[in-house]
């Protein structure tokens, strides 16, 4: 062809308007017209002929010297992101989701609660201190003025091993630095590990999206995950508290490769995890009831519970619903829009004069009900799919409570043998004033971590619900005017 | 109670505002206030005091004396109009459909065609006579300048034999005299009869709606039979020959039980029956050609085949379509709205605060889909039925065209064979001239019927197509409204 020979497409890409992009579909084979552009673009022309810039990674090229990157020694594998892919006719759900951080049971003994040991009682105000909010809802954590936030985007394929191993590379820019670094599943999946070692008798750490994460088709997948990756960055970075952790914000805005691996190293070491967390906080306030404390916890204790029940039956129903729009129904109106169109060109046969006017009529009605059926199929994915995944997230945030009210539970009822281990002189009276010292900070933190959890919580449902509504009321009027079109081809007679 | 007694009522019962009625339902006891309220009516009390008037056929005195009607002695009974009776969760469907006039073959041997007798030759004028528009669309009955109609109405339950023995008397009111007449369903199908023994070589007499009329409860099916005795008499009043028939007007227009028992005897020994009716038939054209007649005809037969095809096609596809919407759909939006509901409560358990305005909308929302669960349960029989009515009445009706055709075409075989039949001096070429001459005037009918047909089924499919579009119009509209309305009750954050 020319001198930069040709490549295959290995996934559809979409060309922006105006950005001098080419759109080209996964198994085409391009001409290369200029392999120079640089900044991961190559330019390209079809074989209708038209010319523009295509993403670097998005080809193969067939007739040129391999173009494959390597990467560093780093040994996980794409291979293995795959594993236990399944397809399913329904809503893919995340397996996580019933476990939440609790299955990852191997930490659990590292976490043994050890109030009498002295340094867990050295309180630093260092990132997150209680505000004195004791009015409305009680303790709640001290939120930046500045949210942080980021997005996950652009899903690079990268290869390494000479291209027999492949991996997909997320862009997280947050809205601090503004300037992306890119990250790995394997990476996520580090930070989760270090948020978990370190917050978890704190702040309940929801899952990841898992490793199996169900879809038929690559890029399907791929979306989904960083769909799924965007969800849990964002309730990550809402959190006050894991916001400003040194290892989130290492995450966020390493500058360079250099600075990643010794933040990771020194993450790595980081000493104030497990119960030492509760030494870096430091309430606004006077100690706390630990009887009041105990019914609040059951209440919420009590409110998960019926929360996990309530938000798995919106699963199911959704799940349900999604299969019927999905496939049967859209099927049944496509049948209708075919018989209508059928008898509409055996009218056409009659032979009778002065019909064209019913007969359009009845066939643009059919075609309607097959426009309908395809917006039947559609429109899940435009509504009740955000439904889903928030239902989702929280169904897998709800498991990770257990687990830190747990923990709570068992220092207060040390607390509560108090008496009895300063009456066998176990520890001392003044042991046991620091004892319930520290128990109260963990009730402080154990209630603004439940006030967090409702207010993000109230946000999320209004803000889920909202869309829903809005794209149900768009579906809705849209095959409305759909069926008014349709009913006004008919003559009125 | 009182000196009037009480009553059982026999059916539901709506009261129209304003009329001073009580509504009443199937079961309920009512007290007799006064019995001699006139005109079929009493007025009666409810057990919550409420008084009006309630139509005494719609109740059974029980502490008075018996009020039974008895009525002639007519065979008939009540019961006989039961038999057969079965529910179904789909579309009730009638079983005549498939059938056509043509499997009432007790007829068929009185129906031979025998051209060669001399008296069917004899043309009168009588009461159809062929316009002479052969521009458009070839042959055409002569239409009458107002169409004659009627209104079947205000079915009311009587009783004879002291009550053992029941009947429904419908009210059938033409535009004509306006005077209403009542007519059993026996009546109705001795009409069908001698239309049948009169009519159909020449014109394809639809088919009663069933005995076996499907419907679980009395009332639904006495609407039922009444919705299409009103479409079957709608049809054949539409039709130029037959409602301007001795028969039909005696039907619709008796002035008492005398008149009715004279006309009666006098329509079954009506002699012009069978071929007969074409004596009575004069086309205002020259004799048509043959050939070009069974082309038509042929032409018509594939297109009737095809309308039969396109027509059963609808009926199963809406049949399905109607269990859906009222099985299993309805009740998916009613788990959506339940469990939108149900996490409402489990969110108004939460022990925060200020979450009244979400769960409020959460609420609204749930009840939203509960609506609409509703909504769709019920719209099939605002739009759906419909369509399955007139297609249910355009089965039956093209199952009786093979009939009608069949005849024709062995009239014009045995004119083909007219010129052997001279040449073996079996007939005159005398007879031969007339023969071809009685086949023109049965081609002119045939024709003029077929153009009936199209022109009534553009207008039958345009107006239940309009019907059905409108409808589904103001379902989605009104869902859409719904959701618009659930969508304002969540705060924009």
């Amino acid at each position: 062809h020319n001198a930069f020979g040709c490549a295959k497409v290995l996934y559809d890409f979409s060309a922006e308007p105006g950005n001098n992009e080419l759109s080209v579909k996964e198994g085409e084979t391009i001409t290369i017209t200029n392999p120079n552009i640089g900044g991961g673009w190559i330019e390209a022309q079809n074989s209708r002929g038209d010319v523009g810039l295509v993403p670097e990674d998005y080809i193969e090229r067939l007739s040129s010297a391999c173009t494959c990157l390597t990467s560093g020694a780093e040994d996980d594998e794409w291979d293995d992101e795959w594993d236990d892919m399944k397809s399913t006719s329904g809503y893919p759900e995340s397996e996580s989701g019933d476990s939440g951080a609790i299955q990852r049971g191997g930490h659990a003994s590292s976490m043994k609660i050890s109030l009498n040991k002295r340094k867990i009682l050295i309180y630093k105000n260092l990132v997150s201190v209680f505000g004195a909010q004791m009015g409305e809802v009680g303790p709640v954590w001290s939120y930046p003025t500045t949210q942080l936030d980021c997005v996950v985007a652009d899903p690079k394929k990268g290869s390494k091993m000479y291209g027999l191993k492949s991996y997909i590379e997320y862009q997280v820019t947050p809205n601090t630095t503004n300037r992306p670094v890119n990250h790995r599943y394997k990476h996520f999946d580090w930070l989760y590990e270090r948020l978990l070692d370190k917050y978890r008798s704190a702040i309940p750490i929801p899952s990841l999206p898992d490793k199996q994460v169900t879809g038929r088709f690559e890029e399907e997948f791929i979306k989904m995950r960083m769909e799924r990756l965007q969800g849990w960055m964002t309730r990550m970075c809402r959190h006050p508290v894991i916001s400003n952790s040194e290892v989130f914000q290492l995450f966020l805005s390493y500058k360079d490769e250099r600075d990643w691996k010794t933040g990771k190293r020194k993450a790595e070491k980081d000493e104030t995890v497990g119960m030492m967390i509760f030494s870096t906080i430091e309430p606004e306030g006077p100690d706390l009831d630990p009887l009041e404390v105990e019914q609040k916890c059951e209440q919420f204790s009590r409110f998960t519970k019926a929360m996990d029940d309530g938000v798995k039956e919106i699963l199911t129903v959704g799940n349900e619903h999604w299969k019927r729009c999905t496939g049967p129904l859209p099927k049944e109106y496509q049948r209708i829009g075919k018989a209508f169109q059928n008898l509409s060109s055996v009218f056409t046969s009659s032979g009778y004069q002065g019909e064209s006017t019913l007969t359009d009529a009845m066939t643009a009605a059919g075609k309607t009900y097959e426009e309908i059926a395809l917006m039947v199929a559609e429109q899940p994915k435009k509504d009740l799919h955000f439904v889903m995944e928030t239902n989702n997230e929280y169904k897998g945030l709800l498991g990770c409570f257990p687990d830190t009210i747990g923990f709570h539970k068992a220092a207060i009822d040390k607390v509560k043998e108090g008496d009895q281990l300063v009456a066998t002189s176990k520890i001392t009276p003044q042991d046991k004033t620091m004892m319930a010292k520290r128990v109260s900070v963990m009730s402080y933190a154990l209630q603004a971590e439940m006030n967090h959890f409702h207010s993000n919580r109230i946000y999320d449902y209004n803000r889920v619900m909202q869309l829903y509504l809005e794209e149900q009321v768009k579906f809705y009027e849209t095959i409305a005017a759909k069926l008014r079109q349709a009913h006004s081809q008919f003559t009125t007679m």
